[in-house]
């Protein structure tokens, strides 16, 4: 098994019919979850923000197709009727089953299709590699590929399943991730460590912009094997967050590059976020990277409108890893050697290093290149 | 006259050989400049920090091809050689020189050609259409057409040429503005009215992120005129930035059509500005633009990350201008008539228009579309 079907404890299903895909995923234990910074919430997030409280449930459930984003007081209900589908099919209260949506913002869920779709999927629950996979393929919306993670440590699993894809045509909910441990931690301790992990993880990624109203993260611990301690159990946890977001940039829209921004030396690790986020989400060091050109003024350029102090004349930064690895401007003498830097950007994953000289920060962002087929994704789609 | 020539006291003259320019401007009187918030700053700005405090000039000097920014204390003396050379042909102290620069980042500035180039046209200085294009056309880089604005009141004018389109390759600094009036006006009410109109207009302009290292505006006034009002000038100073910004959007890097996002009842301006900057800058909302997408699903997401607290079932949202106008969600509630909506975004200039209903403040930001153009100028380019 390639995810959470790893984790003791949970069951998975999914069916995906055209646009329209229904996952379900059974497993009981203490549970948190992390809702996007969005100002527009969709509905499911609304009511799961109230019901998460409670630090427990029985599964969840996930609709592809429809995000329920901006769907007033009619919306909240039937995020409401959705968790009563899923209490049905797996026999619990619907205060105990979690929801979510992503898809097309600002219509209604079609519930007897997610009815419908419950009943075919619940008798396929199972702990097996095609139920995880259904699962993780039902979330889809124009994701290509299908995202798994699973780190396994001596006494427990974490593991999870995610679509990302960046918010898209006609306007999709962006990230939704659904993530497992058969650890034995306690609901407040699960939500520090889910909180923790998704700021350092999924936050740092950068596709097209910030984050969209349905962007939710779970996680749910179904304590059947070992009780980790915290900072084990929180470590695991942010190293699957990080293999599942390094595959939502990659799996931006039009993408064919990963980027991946480390910065140090910055006054504190929220500043060196803001660099490193504000070099992968630049237009013009994105569409560098696509081009493999290594236009390195451009990424000083970025980082010095991230709003972080810092002194030019101390910067260092470097192109590339390993063998590859290039520097280009050194105390802020450039150095650039622009035929190894332009070999370095040729690769699927192309790093970028930035020594600010200025604090102990250090943070990692991750985006992905502008290609012309971003703009024809999201430019020629017509409502 | 277009532009600056056209405001008494002002001569002006220019050239440009392949990619290097030189635009020289005599204008002697009080003076002002804005610079940008780029903690990166290219040297002459670093220069003109320090020395636009005496509050008055003789003339400017910018060259283009070369942003003499990340070039360390060479460039800083380079920058003040440049006032040398400019103080030289205008027969003046080189402290009462202004000087720009805007091109390619990290390198040197090459003072011997600007010394020839100097000596050609300050013979040609002369308050005629010819010079204030000649000099519009010599500070541009990658911009397609030059960029006048004139504005003419009973007793004064207020004029300025700049140039803008993005930050691009190999890195390019993005705006430089010169303003100019035959009012007269303090140096101390000249500063607070430039820096307003500078906030109100090309600080809300997003082609392709925030400010570059040698964004930069100064103001002179000539004071031969008439003396107008400190509302009256900084209201003709903001219309004519205004014109100016709105300019230097259209022109953004392949860029087909200009998007006006007017924003009203947020909390104050400044969260105003914010949202409506937020959503001019938003890949998704250029994208659609440029497919002529009535997608507003995108709008109301890109607004709800802004970091602005408003309460989305009381957002109210049109498309479009005049006849064109189509109400797409009203309090709330979705009214979208979206074939009108599309034919609005059909436009050559698109604007949406934002109700927040959380208080009085409004403001306006002006952005582009995102077109595969884009993509290749930037993607395309070999350092």
């Amino acid at each position: 098994m390639r995810s959470i079907c790893a984790v003791e404890g949970v069951e998975a299903a999914g069916i995906k019919e055209k646009k329209y895909g229904l996952a379900l995923v059974r497993a009981s234990g203490t549970a948190a979850a992390v809702f996007t910074s969005n100002r527009v919430r969709a509905a499911p997030l609304q009511l799961m923000q109230e019901r998460i409280r409670k630090g427990r449930l029985d599964g969840i459930l996930v609709n592809s197709g429809c995000a329920n984003a901006f769907t007033g007081r009619r919306g909240l209900a039937d995020a409401e009727a959705m968790c009563g589908i899923g209490a049905e099919y797996l026999g619990t209260d619907p205060e105990r089953v979690g929801v979510a949506s992503t898809g097309v913002i600002g219509r209604y869920l079609d519930l007897p299709l997610i009815r419908r779709q419950c009943g075919v999927i619940a008798p396929r629950l199972s702990r097996s590699e095609d139920g995880e996979t259904a699962a993780a393929r039902a979330i889809m919306t124009t994701d290509l590929v299908e995202k798994h993670a699973l780190v396994r440590k001596r006494t427990f699993a974490v593991a999870g399943i995610c679509k990302g894809s960046g918010m898209i045509a006609p306007n999709m909910g962006t990230m939704v991730a659904l993530l497992y441990t058969d650890a034995r931690v306690p609901a407040g301790q699960l939500r520090t460590a889910l909180r923790s992990a998704v700021s350092r993880t999924f936050n740092r990624v950068v596709v097209d912009g910030d984050e969209s109203t349905n962007d939710i993260a779970f996680c749910t611990a179904t304590g059947v094997r070992g009780k980790p301690s915290p900072d084990e159990f929180a470590g695991a946890l942010e190293e699957c967050c990080r293999s599942l977001a390094r595959q939502v940039a990659i799996d931006g829209e039009g993408a064919t590059k990963l980027i991946e921004v480390k910065v140090r030396g910055a006054p504190d690790e929220r500043s060196a976020a803001r660099v490193a986020r504000t070099v992968a989400g630049s237009p013009l060091v994105k569409t560098a990277v696509y081009g493999a050109d290594p236009n390195w003024g451009r990424i000083i350029a970025a980082a010095g409108r991230a709003g972080v102090a810092f002194d030019p004349d101390r910067v260092s930064f470097w192109v590339g890893e390993g063998k590859m690895r290039a520097p280009m401007v050194q105390e802020g003498v450039i150095v650039a050697d622009l035929k190894r830097a332009k070999a370095a950007m040729r690769e699927k994953q192309v790093t970028f290093e930035l020594d600010l000289a200025a604090g102990e920060g250090e943070a990692t962002a991750w985006g992905c290149d502008l290609t012309e087929k971003y703009v024809e994704i999201n430019g020629r789609y017509t409502t």
